[in-house]
């Protein structure tokens, strides 16, 4: 597939100045545009050694306005990202909405080498580019624009580059005993790329092959082609803003259709299959929870020791009893594990990234808790039933919230998720009480009053978020809260499990 | 100073519940009434080992609701925070308004300790709790409420919680080999501990010394004071607020006293001082140019390899031409060293910050390149003038940040800012330039036709930055930027120099 990239290609001194003029107002005028756009650009750069990746990533810092531009490049890991999840520190540095990123040594950098060095086998290599193409399909999706280069050099043209590179004491530094080793095995890594770039070049996030032997020919041909999608990309978002404003009435969708359905039935029979009357005696209660507690503490302390890292999610209704349920879980813990996020509206910022940015970003280091009351579960929930994200948004979530906890539970992380469900007329009551004491009123707000009349489209989310995100390695609980004690310990009870079962599997490899 | 919390104070079990019950639910008030008010909490936990400090926050942690509280310890500095300077981390960890953080083993641990070990001298100590009062000052001008808690033990007490601690096997392994080396150091602990008490024990963030041998005690006076400071933080706010409602007339004095005022020079004698006539040829300005930028990536490269990080600041008039003479600096460098911040109106996540949070949060790692476009020195330009912040605060903000610029440059990290400064017909001529050309229109806003008119008092807001923030760490230099050539070229020259000067400075050491 790189015979295109070895024709040759050349530019003159003379063609590309004229060329160079032009591209370059081009550019700073369409990243003018971009400012105020509502998608951002990830512009991905890989390739042969010495083909020009960071050379190209230069001549586009000073093309355009190196205010909008963010250059990211990857070396070995830190202790900071070691104890994250791989895609960590990808996600974080993600450019805000309006803004231009450019990557080198991105995340093809790691399956690539691990597979022409045969750290890894081809099942797992397989794997890893399909994490790739879910990665940028999750930003594609969001609006982002995706573009990824590949800067190709033959043989022959390769060693002739290191060469001249090493021979100028300028230059030479960038030339390492590794890129000669790297170059001993240009064969593998022409295969390894191949199948690379045959996985995940998509519609969405194509890759462009330039050759990257004459430095005129290669910038003109990545600079055009960057300027080409960019237009490209604000058309169709002049396009769809048009449309979007002619026919604003369309993203009443879920609300229009849940008006003329049927009546739904008074709880969706996945709810309806928790069994809301049991309970527990206060007595039995205090003797429970101090049990529950000393071993979840004890469990968690050993947890830290071996670098276990704990993500647990609360859903459920409002005035369900997530905040006190969170309190024994933490009344257990020592205050330097752990830290609860409670997820509120986004920041602006947060606004300005793709949704899943925000938990990213909240990741704790290894053998910490981290818990959140609510969580990336408000795409399919709230954001769903009250039309803020559309529906083709909310239902491509399930699988990138799924891709998600596939990559924390790959990572060693345990991921414990909790559904307290609790009945309608005990929230109303829950609701009466929290009106009538004074410093709890702040708790009851006008929303929780509007989201109570649409039970039944909440209940129909609720469902479909559990069947569709219920995995063996994220899978939910359902927690029968009408009684708040008989909650609180079957919560304990099951964080107990979760560990016991991790220690077990860990013990086992 | 301890022997206040050497009396063997107690509390019985019985007045403990009692007392306790009636604290917990005003905690829990406060807390509540703290999320929509203006200001952040941060509580120090200082003290003798084993006195029950980590106790202590676990105990707050399970009173209040844990999702608005923030516990931050630290151990070693990991290779992200050695990489920038000390109070990094602090700064990074603050909490947003409406929001208390915890603090164990915080910014006084490292100067103690130095102190009882010898590491340091007299007068370093001496600088570095001088440092910490400014510190806390900031935060609290900022409307930060401070409260440290110094959590005390004679040393037979402390010898006996230790040997209690290892005795019980679930709290052994809190007490470490280091615990008893320190213990060892008893008096030469406290006396440390007792300078640092006077020197930064101020009526703004005050210290509590509390005697830790019985937990019943030392509980409820931790969380009473705590609970006592808090109110009457609300109760200040609260007054404040209604003092500001009936006078908001108020905050438009520096308007009122410059519409009084008699009218101002048309210069200010400081910026009179920078020639404006000053012009080089296009021919000599493309061959200086080249030269320079060659001998700039050079130096900025020995930086990266010595990991010496540059700061480097842009303010000026509008249309100065900042954008284009960082250009000229980028463009000399690789794109993987740096990076421009373009300074606008804070994110809301900012906001809820001190005001210098958002460039302690930019800081670079060791050996790159931070530029920005606008900086830090809003607070006392755009700020000051247009009334956004009170008169006092951007009065102190001149030794605010000077203290920031101080701590940067004793890290190592090179300081530069410039100042561009243009007279108002050539700033008028570049206004209509942009008006007339399409895609440089979105440079011209409203905001830059008003900050015109209001040029006597930027002047002066400009000369008395200059004046108070010109150090011999960070200086500023005036740059004659009539002619944007001549500008660039001065630009990089004192770049230049400034690198020159701290590789010499090195060496000399």
């Amino acid at each position: 597939m790189f015979e295109v990239a070895q024709l040759g290609m050349k530019l003159s001194d003379k063609v590309y100045k004229e060329r160079e003029k032009a591209l370059r107002e081009r550019l700073l005028a369409l990243q003018f545009q971009l400012q105020s756009a509502k998608f951002s650009v990830v512009v991905v750069f890989a390739g042969v050694n010495a083909a020009g990746k960071s050379e190209m990533i230069n001549q586009l810092n000073a093309w355009m306005d190196p205010r909008w531009l963010e250059t990211h490049a990857y070396g070995a890991a830190t202790e900071e990202t070691r104890q994250r999840p791989p895609y960590w520190h990808y996600w974080r540095d993600l450019p805000a909405k309006g803004r231009m990123g450019l990557f080198l040594s991105s995340w093809y950098s790691q399956p690539v080498l691990d597979k022409v060095y045969a750290r890894i086998d081809d099942a797992s290599y397989q794997t890893s580019l399909m994490q790739i193409a879910n990665f940028e399909r999750a930003l594609s999706d969001d609006g982002t624009l995706v573009l990824k280069f590949w800067m190709h050099l033959d043989r022959k043209a390769q060693k002739k580059r290191m060469n001249q590179l090493e021979k100028d004491p300028l230059t030479a530094w960038r030339v390492t005993d590794k890129d000669w080793e790297n170059y001993h095995h240009y064969d593998d890594f022409i295969r390894a790329a191949e199948t690379a770039l045959h996985k995940t070049g998509t519609g969405q996030a194509p890759w462009l092959i330039v050759e990257g032997e004459d430095e005129n020919y290669r910038s003109i041909t990545v600079g055009e082609a960057l300027a080409d999608a960019l237009e490209k990309q604000l058309q169709r978002q002049q396009y769809a803003d048009k449309r979007h404003a002619e026919s604003s009435v369309r993203l009443l969708t879920t609300q229009d259709v849940a008006d003329n359905a049927p009546p739904a039935p008074s709880v969706h029979p996945l709810l309806a299959s928790v069994d809301l009357t049991q309970s527990i005696t206060p007595v039995e209660y205090k003797d429970q929870l101090a049990k529950l507690q000393a071993r979840l503490g004890l469990l968690m302390q050993q947890a830290q020791d071996v670098g276990m890292t704990n993500v647990i999610v609360f859903e459920g209704w409002d005035a369900a009893g997530k905040g006190s349920a969170i309190r024994r879980i933490t009344q257990a813990l020592d205050a330097r594990q752990f830290v609860v996020h409670p997820i509120a509206a986004p920041s602006d910022e947060e606004l300005a990234h793709h949704y899943l940015w925000r938990f990213w970003r909240r990741l704790p280091r290894a053998g910490k808790v981290a818990i959140f009351d609510r969580s990336w579960y408000g795409r399919v929930l709230v954001e769903r039933v009250e039309g803020f994200a559309s529906e083709s948004a909310w239902m491509r979530a399930y699988a990138e919230i799924s891709d998600f906890e596939d990559e924390l539970a790959a990572h060693g992380i345990v991921v414990t998720k909790f559904w307290l469900n609790i009945s309608p007329e005990e929230q109303l009551r829950r609701f009466d009480e929290r009106a009538n004491v004074p410093w709890k009123q702040f708790k009851l707000t006008d929303d929780d009053w509007r989201n109570r009349e649409k039970r039944p489209l909440y209940e129909q989310a609720v469902a479909d978020m559990i069947e569709r995100t219920s995995t063996h390695f994220a899978p939910w609980t359902l927690i029968a809260a009408e009684d708040k004690r008989f909650a609180r310990i079957q919560i304990l009870k099951t964080l107990i499990a979760r560990l016991e079962e991790a220690f077990a599997q860990r013990d086992a490899v």
